[in-house]
């Protein structure tokens, strides 16, 4: 179990078996700067390595949710002597960055307010779950800068398909809550807040009637499934279910339901120890 | 041709050019039970080479569908002494029948009372037209025993898409009629059993319309769509498209339409020797 | 700079930065015969060439979209002596058709009056951007005809989804623009023709605020996005993104945004000398 990194640019609160991330930069509406985006990635470095995390949710401090890319950074970038090589590699980093949320063992929940633009929306769509609030505001202003959304691109594709991805990032659009759900960006629209944070009640308590272990195995799954051919999608899957059935959870699972009662992992958080 | 297999799980009904199969377990609530996922094996093993079968309607015996996988199974490869190998090559045979009816050349309907859970939705999931009644209920238990619905998980990506899939799979997700017309898993909501029959006929009757080789050769087209890159998608349907076009069926269907008659595949069943 | 190709099966208007291709065929309802592919080819052709040329609209004189292929060349190919090569040939030809415009540099947007059916729903469907009118019909009929929808399949699965696609192809659907909508193959609902002229002007205004290189680079990454595996997208990404934030495009849009000005690429047409 590797330890949770310090972090300056991120609030990390851990109860029990769920993280919550606050994107913590609310004087920059929580825009991505280099050290936020290190230190989100050098947190999901760690929960690779954190089983006993079920859960983490990502929203931002100060009433938005993240602004996109930092213009800092980018000027940066456009100084005399900054080779292609320079800059590729920078946004190959950031890239990265989206992909590892996507990919995390656990399950993620995006919480939306106030705004998520560009980059913000991409980490949005890396999320297993999302929930924005109906006023919260969204677009995609990378082609107005003269530059691409880029390496969001394969997430939106990801989340609302190809169709409706081509037309809004050709567009520069802009749209709200309710657009978003209408896009298949937002699984739920909360009135505000309070409403997301009653969804994240939700969320959390169906995620616990579930084996973590065997949650990881599905994502995985699911992740994998849109890449893999039959054959080699039909032996992952085998070598998946094998592993859960044989393991701790699969014996658990199937003796608690033989035994009417609920498995360890479907316990409150903290009771586990009086099973 | 072959002959249709003798069953004991499934209740066979042919007419004409049309096939349904009911699931006939319903004292286990049709649950996929090894012997009757060898006998739908055998069904789609025999309708590959019944090219005068055009529809399949895939329903269950006593008011539900499919209450998933069935636990005895499970129980039994939990004994002491069997291996990974084992386990996972059960896996991979209940794969393959989701794939198989997936890919069967027949136009494949399912429809869905009373419950569709676990393995039971994957193969919802699996056929080319879906109808349930409104208070039919779906769930994917899978994790919450432990265990990743695995083999399943392509066949709900393909239906639904990967957003959807993974929230409802990492959440375990129960839903109505209503709801699975929502995600996409329905393409119609009928208010009960005999709704279910009158959409039957409506799909029987539109099926018939369309040539069963052009048909047959659509539905291998549009499954392989998403795995060809351009060029040899582009060199599959044009074989295809030349297949039909110089077969019986292309020479049929622009002589009937230039002498403004039906084709005998739209005649009504049992009059085609009377074209 | 190459030049726009004389038609005689199109009529091309240029205006400042924007294409319209009309088909003018309307007392053939416009259908995709070998003369009019060859140009709409063409046009295709000289349009990879043209970043001067933002965005194309596409749409077809006489009050119809397209009614699909036409049935004199498929007479033509069924003569004897035509052989199964010679078939698949003009099937491959007429498929790049799609591919072309679906891969167009440029925005290209459908608009829909009338009807769209078979190939000209799916030269609809290779749009970014699809609008209707609320009367308009479509249909997919070949397989009434004995033939496949064989070189639309990948365009219309690339639109609306592998299961909606499978189930409209092989049903031989019919539905008018709202349907049309309801499936995704509609992003928006016109009452009528001047309700399609309004929707192109709302669209024209919009894509013009984005650098036309930025969103060539940003169609080929969206499009090459679901065939790309994870590294392979983030190095393409990475080097789309360097040369855009490096090139002229970059180096302006970031300007002026610093400066609290419109970037050059989104004066009016025709004012760009007096930035």
């Amino acid at each position: 179990m590797t330890d949770l990194p310090r972090t300056e640019h991120l609030d990390l609160d851990l109860q029990h078996d769920w993280l919550s991330v606050w994107l913590n930069r609310p004087d920059s509406r929580n825009a991505l700067s280099a050290g936020m985006a290190a230190e989100l990635r050098a947190v999901a470095a760690a929960l690779r390595d954190r089983p006993d995390i079920r859960g983490v949710t990502f929203r931002g401090r100060g009433g938005t949710f993240c602004a996109g890319g930092d213009l800092k950074g980018f000027r940066a970038l456009m100084q005399e002597g900054v080779a292609h090589a320079d800059v590729a590699a920078f946004s190959r980093e950031g890239g990265l960055l989206f992909h590892e949320v996507n990919e995390l063992p656990q399950v993620t929940l995006m919480l939306v307010e106030g705004a998520a633009m560009a980059g913000g929306l991409g980490l949005a769509c890396a999320g297993d779950v999302v929930a924005v609030t109906q006023d919260a505001q969204f677009a995609l202003t990378e082609t107005m800068l003269g530059i691409p959304p880029a390496q969001i691109a394969p997430l939106i594709v990801q989340r609302i398909g190809l169709s409706a991805a081509r037309r809004i990032m050709l567009t520069g659009a802009r749209f709200d809550g309710v657009g978003a759900q209408a896009l298949g960006i937002a699984d739920h629209l909360a009135a505000d807040a309070a409403g997301l944070d009653a969804y994240e009640a939700e969320i959390r308590a169906a995620v616990r009637r579930c084996a973590p272990g065997a949650n990881a195995v599905t994502k995985q799954l699911v992740l994998a499934a849109p890449r893999l051919g039959r054959e080699a999608m039909l032996d992952t899957a085998a070598d998946g279910f094998a592993r859960c059935l044989l393991g701790d959870e699969g014996q658990e699972g199937v003796r608690a339901f033989l035994e009417k009662r609920k498995p360890v992992w479907a316990l409150a958080p903290g009771q586990e120890g009086r099973a």
